[in-house]
């Protein structure tokens, strides 16, 4: 079933994107639909908007500065699929993300570039925005590699990472397994929900008969910086979030914490961990001021550690005030912090979201965390560390995930390239 | 319970309201908390965001330009309630609203100006965050002037416009209650999604043992445009949507077809339609674009009418290609044509939606429809058009509302207030 292109053979596709890769946006620019049309969203391509490379050593959407919008879906290969059928996609998720990140169409045909008597190949929702700086980042989950019962469907089994596995439970998880898991991740970030929307959508659509969307989800609201020049946003408890982020230029700490120590198909990777964390907002918007502070251990107005100084001053878990720590030492900041846990670091890229409401009227709001770390074990220390969290009681783990991020995909070839060498 | 100000009558903070409206954003940077930090966001406000003001002839989020961003809530007064306590409602909504709208925090103390000890009055969200062109627009659906049981809770059943009941059922309706009705609706649009979630959730906290949140809705990537400078957005189904919207500065038009008629307390008011339409974009991304095109009337690539010319021609519905209608009799663009019925024309100010996928994987997405009329029947007449519309095939309604919208409030009184004068 050819989906990604009318008239064009997957290995086609491919040959495509390495013109794509090389001609960047004058591909769009260049070619012309029947009806006369510029092929491509290029055309109406502001010149300040953000265009983020798909190829490269790293993925995009890791150290990419944190766009304001996100839309998140988990895919799960179909029954009685192949080891080249997940290849195939492979290549036409590539070759796909590698022109939409351009602002193009999702092929050189497009929107309205084909057949009037075929389907267009990109369902046109982007045509005349900007490539808003949409980052499209792929995933490998532990059931890739092999199912629950054991499995090694695609023959990738003895390639799976030590490192990759489901995450244990943890103290308050509350998992629904509609939100959680999955053979496959796409993270789409933009700063124009529409464009991420349409990535999702497009390459939902090129999946079809090989794999199926197992849920998703939208965000916004950026609740961590990867630049220094980003203001910290504030998550749902109306607090800032992220101030202590590794950010996109600090190398070393990259190095240590983030991108992956293997040297196999994994060198220039990573590891994903996603949480959909409800917030009982209606509940912590009851507690007082001064409780708050304690429980994040930073003030709400500034940010600042409840020891002193302004956001970005570092902790001291050792200050007291008359007498008292002046960071509880259950507050999320200390427990959550280096300091606490053996300087282990991750690189936080999270969103808030809000689903709409419950039937008493409560917000279904919250964090849908990501971190990318060089091992899932990073996140899980953390995340034990925070079982006795003064925040506990306001936040609910409602959805989870793990994936191998491979390195960025080589011009001309596919992420994921090096697993099936 | 008071839940709007920590030691604030509700009097009072109506008073505040006449000062924040007369002094503008220099409430809260004047201001300052016990921490020494300016209270209210106004202080980082960039100089570019649009502000609008609360007050006026009509309310805002009508005639202004369509936000990128929408949270919609509609609102159930709880049981017992008292006029009183729905005057005193609208008053606090009024004043917070009028505070909000400008960039500040929810009142005066804000979220961190106020006791240590006590829960802050705002949520917090926004702090740092400039108005982004928030607008916020309140309306009052049939069944609070008088319930389905017949009850007049408020004494304002006498006062139910006429043109004010449910809508009647539309083929193809699959209206669920839980997407649907409410005594009270709110209209938070933004440029920035945070801003209007934070507006939502403010006037939710306010309403407080009052009213209940019955259901709400994010919106994003606007699907009209009421500026003749705002370029057309694209719906869902990739094409361009409200190329013939009545703009903001067709006044003629808004007399004639938006602003209320009535000379009572609806004066200068106008009345709202809300529509969550679902739109099976999975079968529809399966037909042939000359199809698509066929349906909704109108090119892909450009929203020209098939019958020729750019974006803003006129459809000719008597043209003909070989013989054949160029324009479906049965397209969209015709059936819901002010030509075909009776010169009917009604404001959109609609939203894309995506609420996740359901357990086949479709995306849960479509149009969050919203118009507004001097007469509900407007809409009526033209839903009932599209009874035989081609589109039909490919979307479901599946929320429905409609509100009397009251004219704007005057500077120091509330929305609404002449209703109970």
């Amino acid at each position: 079933m050819t989906q990604a292109g009318s008239g064009l053979s997957r290995r086609a596709l491919i040959g495509l994107g390495l013109g794509a890769a090389a001609a960047g946006v004058a591909v769009g620019a260049g070619a012309g639909s029947a009806a006369g049309v510029a092929v491509g969203r290029a055309r109406q391509q502001e010149t300040a908007a953000s265009v983020y490379d798909f190829f490269g050593i790293h993925q995009a959407g890791i150290t990419t500065p944190v766009q304001d919008h996100m839309h998140f879906a988990a895919f799960d290969m179909m029954a009685r699929t192949t080891r080249d059928d997940l290849i195939e996609l492979l290549q036409d998720w590539s070759y796909a993300a590698s022109r939409m990140t351009q602002g193009l169409d999702v092929s050189a045909t497009g929107a309205v570039g084909g057949s009037p008597q075929a389907p267009p190949d990109d369902t046109g929702e982007a045509l005349g925005l900007s490539a808003s700086g949409l980052t499209i980042t792929f995933g490998f989950g532990p059931t890739l590699f092999e199912t629950v019962e054991g499995e090694d469907r695609y023959g990738i089994a003895a390639r799976q990472p030590a490192s990759l596995a489901a995450l244990p439970p943890f103290l308050g998880d509350d998992l629904d397994p509609a939100a959680s898991g999955g053979d496959l991740c796409v993270q789409a970030c933009a700063d124009d929900p529409q464009v991420a929307v349409h990535a999702v959508r497009n390459l939902s659509r090129i999946a079809f008969g090989r794999a199926r969307l197992r849920w998703s989800q939208l965000g916004f609201g950026r609740t961590s910086r990867t630049t220094s020049d980003q203001e910290t946003p504030r998550n749902l408890f109306g607090y800032k979030d992220g101030t202590a982020n590794i950010l996109a230029d600090d190398t070393d700490a990259l190095d240590a914490w983030v991108w992956a120590s293997e040297t196999n198909w994994m060198a220039g990777g990573t590891y994903l961990v996603a949480r959909k964390i409800a917030m009982l907002v209606e509940t912590w918007d009851r507690v007082r001021l001064a409780e708050q502070d304690r429980i994040v251990g930073r003030d709400k107005a500034e940010g600042a550690p409840l020891s002193g100084g302004d956001e970005f001053a570092a902790p001291d878990f050792s200050a007291t005030v008359d007498g008292t720590d002046a960071i509880d030492p259950d507050s999320h900041v200390r427990l959550a912090h280096p300091e606490t846990n053996d300087g282990i670091r991750i690189l936080r890229r999270g969103y808030n979201y809000v689903d709409g409401n419950d039937a008493l009227g409560r917000l279904d709001a919250g964090l849908f965390f990501l971190s990318f770390q060089r091992d899932p074990q990073q996140f899980v220390t953390l995340q034990k560390r925070l079982s006795t969290d003064l925040m506990l009681e306001y936040v609910r783990h409602i959805g989870s995930g793990v994936w191998a991020v491979p390195p960025g995909a080589e011009p001309g070839s596919y992420v994921g390239a090096p697993l099936f060498a």
